[in-house]
């Protein structure tokens, strides 16, 4: 199937704010519905219906239908009231969730109603044929090489990160192994080179020695040994717990897990990184690996991919090498910005030109700087990168990808008793052996295919909807700026933390004059429960946001340049230890639109204003 | 909500081997969806549409309309070819799928329209309270304490079962932890008194020093410390991958994974246990855990719970623990057939009064023995309990879940900085700081929510479901008894495994005179071929099963006694090394009625004997 498609509408792949295309939604889910049945009706027409008319007129049928009917009266009222209106073209400003596609939510209610499972090719050719697809899809949007890298679906980004861990700590324990099983590959090397061999070397060595695998895998991290002997895992400073989760789950534990200053753009700071790495091979300590992020989820900022290669290609001539896993889980679709309609990466001086040809803005960006451009260009040089197809792929949850540069290292953590297995097939029998997780939904299969069909993994599908994103939040963030509201006697400013890597706007509500951190961060936190599911009433609330704190513990002192900007003192910084921030994720389909834009911002403005009347109410 | 209905009749809870209930399927789901939409509308009316009578008429909208029906056309092509007919009410006979409840089909489908991510209480209220429901309705089912237990909604079994692994290898090590950070709870005990304290005892001091349990934690084998002095984490001879896997991850190593043989009933050998228990204590080398199984995946057998129970409570008295994880991801559910209607676990000897009562089977079950009352009945004792909505829930994939029966344990594997949580929430604001994984799906609570609601977990509701499975899979199994097959001048002989310990029937087909196992176990695999995707033309296949092996890695010599009463000497077994073994999870709603399995028994006897035709053509 080749989608010929240029001018994709993204109006006609949502249901809408206001529910437009609901016509459109329930004719293509009847017609998949149907197709369904008259499938079950045509495999072997001969058999008769086991459920018969008398059965459907019967008291305990009619009674059991009406107990379905009162317990999904039920569900509908506990989700109308309970659920947030994300779908909302403008009053939604929250974290982080959004309008999926209209095409995929069809795909997976269709695919359900099959119930393939992915862990294993026998229960599921269909769907497991699409998450193969799926995953070479992935791999080409990284930049890997065709035949020689891989990926797959998995339950989220955690999940994924958490696979990711799994590789390097299995890939770095390997040289020890095969000093083990197989001394004459890795002869003359002390522990502090074994420990220093590149994923490549590696890999080229198991490559000779196909009959060993075994016992080398044996002899691995997966036995139980070697896991302290693997040296840190670096992370950003702003360390997101659930990469705290993952080395204690892994077991190589927290206390080889090292943070890494961030720069105040949150952004990882790559001489912080160098002098790390230092440090730690003047104790002959190796790094594991490093985690670069493309688009933290609080900040939305995206790591200098680039800097850590060519960190790491300059201290290999040193003799020292760690393994790149990229946390794209937020920002890993947005690499479709970067691709041409023949899926290559577009020099910087053509971006302009290309995304003019497929509307990718509709006015001239700000957010695609070259640091940006020279980031993701890089990440075809990570070991392994997560991305989730529920964020920025518009998926409805839970569906979490990861893929990996190099096919050879599937074997490396793959279970599986050769027995199991058809001979001949191209997609592995059993998928659980080569993951993390075992059964899985094929329907997710279905609904990440179906969106990467809809909407190629570049500039002219998937490229347009980020971008769309992209500007809608650039449009919230000029917004933001220099905003003031009265309250009473008081003027309450508005000041945005940093212009947005991606599509994430950080901001703060200030009194002007205030120099007391607490009271700011009350403030904030006041508003938040406006804004939010606390003060109940969620259906009828006019602005929605969320919020998050940057404190000592995790940020150290990066949010102090904002925090001193705002006229606070480095004493009370060190007083309050935290920042309480207002967060937006804008995922919005429609807000880039500037007269769709236009019209919520007074909506938005007033909104803003009661909220605030609210809280000084409650609060003097 | 209080289900009063106590005859429910499960033709009304699913879509239909023919589709039967469409009608009643499309009548639910697009009032579900109108509901949805008229949400919608009417949060905040006075906003406009954003998608315009215009936008809808433009070309780019109507062609990217028709491209978005040519994609669902194709996917709809794929999912008709490729699929499993398991709908059927007689002609799949595979592993391990089945017609899911309707009801958690819409529940799903609607609650994905408002995608909800259960990680965070704040961005699906509705939904979380959904999973903090069923968790507590999971523990009911387990007979863990109200109040003192918890359960969630995860990925799948693997993923349950890795957490319970997670869950054991951090209390294992807290003694020693307590020793570093607060040693006067401990003094004066031993490393290995250290390491055999109870579960309850670790928790019990720790509610004493609440100031230091963050100290405490960080001490645990979350440290990445301590790993390999927690002793040997044991599991049934069958050893399925996925406890291998779990093993490796969470980094305790394959090393300290121990098979104990099973019999051959294909249950762990509880003298066995015993005897490596105690050969393990004479090396001083504790016992992480022990891991019984309710439900094998390859027999459906059920482990001796009690029996482990007991064998626990004796070795206390010498200073021997060990934590029980159950892995009831298959048989989980079937616990609801031993509670009465209002979940209490019923007296063995009124069980056949009550299911008749209720009508849980149709005739006379030969299932229910005492032994299985048993281990089911001691699920209570055991720390974690891992269960599977998606198999014997009737869900649609993916829907694992984990039971935890001392909500206290919740706090040593949890993650979280106190400044991220709002006081007085009684579900975590931040669940995916106490489980594994991170975002998922507010649907999947949804629609084990509304499972759980039309079908109550006991006698009354999936009792009632899963009794009617067992009762298909025992109609299979005595059709499958004793029958012969004519092939030219063959004879073939069809014989079953054992008798099943729940829904799952094992067989093989054997040529008459035939002491050649290589030549039967080619028989089998040739039969399977014949009898699933292998050979395409899954939509026209009459009878569909699925196959596995049982080689001598996995399994020792427990299936020689089978193997030897089909007429194999032990040394055909020692040469080859493993049998095929044909595989039928009896899941259907419908086989357990005898007329409809007599009708289909004429059919399957039909499909069989072509199949065995076209296999001795090939062959011979
Ligand atoms: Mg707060």
């Amino acid at each position: 199937m080749k989608n010929e498609l240029r001018d994709h509408n993204l109006k006609a792949l949502f249901l809408g704010s206001k529910g437009e295309n609901v016509d459109l939604f329930k004719e293509l889910l009847l017609k998949m519905i149907d197709e369904h049945v008259g499938w079950r009706q045509n495999y072997q027409p001969q058999d008769l219906p086991v459920i018969t008319p008398q059965d459907k007129s019967s008291k305990s049928f009619l009674e059991t239908a009406d107990h379905v009917r009162s317990v999904l009266n039920v569900l509908s009222s506990k989700l109308r009231t309970n659920s947030l209106p994300w779908h909302t073209a403008g009053r939604f400003w929250g974290h982080m969730n959004s309008e999926t596609l209209m095409p995929s939510i069809i795909a997976y209610t269709t695919a359900m109603l099959w119930n393939g499972n992915n862990v294993a090719y026998e229960s599921s050719p269909g769907t497991s044929q699409m998450e193969e697809e799926v995953g070479h899809e992935f791999a080409a949007l990284m930049g890997y090489k065709k035949g020689e890298s891989w990926g797959h679906i998995c339950a989220d980004g955690s999940i994924a990160n958490l696979e990711g861990l799994w590789y390097a700590r299995n890939m770095k324990s390997l040289p020890l192994a095969i000093k083990e099983v197989a001394p004459e590959f890795v002869a003359g090397k002390t522990e502090w080179e074994l420990l220093n061999m590149s994923t490549e070397e590696i890999l080229d060595i198991l490559d000779q020695i196909p009959e060993k695998i075994d016992e080398v895998k044996e002899h691995s991290a997966r036995s139980g040994k070697h896991l302290q002997k693997l040296g840190k895992w670096l992370i950003p400073q702003t360390k997101h717990y659930s990469w705290l989760k993952a080395a204690d789950i892994i077991g190589v534990g927290l206390d080889c897990v090292e943070a890494i200053d961030v720069d105040d753009h949150y952004r990882m700071d790559i001489s912080k990184l160098e002098a790390k790495i230092r440090e730690l091979a003047a104790q002959e300590i190796p790094v594991l690996g490093v985690v670069g992020v493309i688009g933290t989820t609080e900040e939305g900022q995206v790591d200098r991919i680039d800097k850590m290669v060519e960190l790491r290609d300059k201290l290999a001539e040193e003799g020292i090498y760690y393994y790149i896993h990229v946390d794209a889980a937020y920002g890993g679709y947005a690499r479709a910005i970067f691709l041409d309609e023949n899926n290559n990466f577009i020099d910087y001086a053509k971006m302009s030109e290309v995304h003019e040809k497929f509307n990718v803005f509709t006015e001239k960006n700000e957010w695609l700087t070259e640091d940006i451009y020279h980031s993701f260009k890089a990440m075809s040089e990570a070991e392994t990168i997560t991305i989730d197809p529920h964020k920025m792929g518009y998926i409805p949850y839970s569906a979490g990808g990861i893929v990996v540069k190099d096919t050879r290292m599937r074997d490396v953590i793959s279970y599986f008793a050769t027995y199991v297995f058809e001979k001949g097939a191209d997609i592995p029998a059993l998928l659980g052996a080569y993951m993390l997780e075992g059964s899985k939904a094929g329907a997710t299969a279905a609904a990440v295919w179906t969106a990467h069909k809809v909407l190629p993994l570049n500039v002219t599908g998937y490229g347009k909807l980020i971008g769309a994103s992209i500007e809608g939040a650039y449009r919230f963030y000029h917004f933001l700026q220099g905003k003031q509201f009265k309250v009473g006697d008081k003027t309450i400013n508005v000041y945005p933390l940093t212009k947005p890597d991606f599509n994430m706007v950080d901001y703060v509500f200030n009194e002007e004059g205030n120099t007391d951190l607490e009271k700011m961060n009350k403030l904030n936190h006041d508003f938040y429960e406006q804004a939010s599911y606390v003060k109940g009433g969620l259906y009828n609330n006019e602005f929605i946001t969320s919020h998050t704190d940057f404190a000592i513990p995790d940020y150290g002192n990066s949010p102090l340049p904002y925090v001193q900007s705002l006229g606070f003192s480095k004493e009370e910084w060190d007083r309050e230890g935290k920042v309480t921030i207002l967060r937006a994720c804008a995922l919005s389909p429609y807000a880039y639109d500037k007269g769709v834009f236009e019209e919520y911002a007074s909506k938005i403005e007033q909104a803003i204003q009661e909220k605030l009347e609210k809280v000084y109410a409650v609060v003097n």
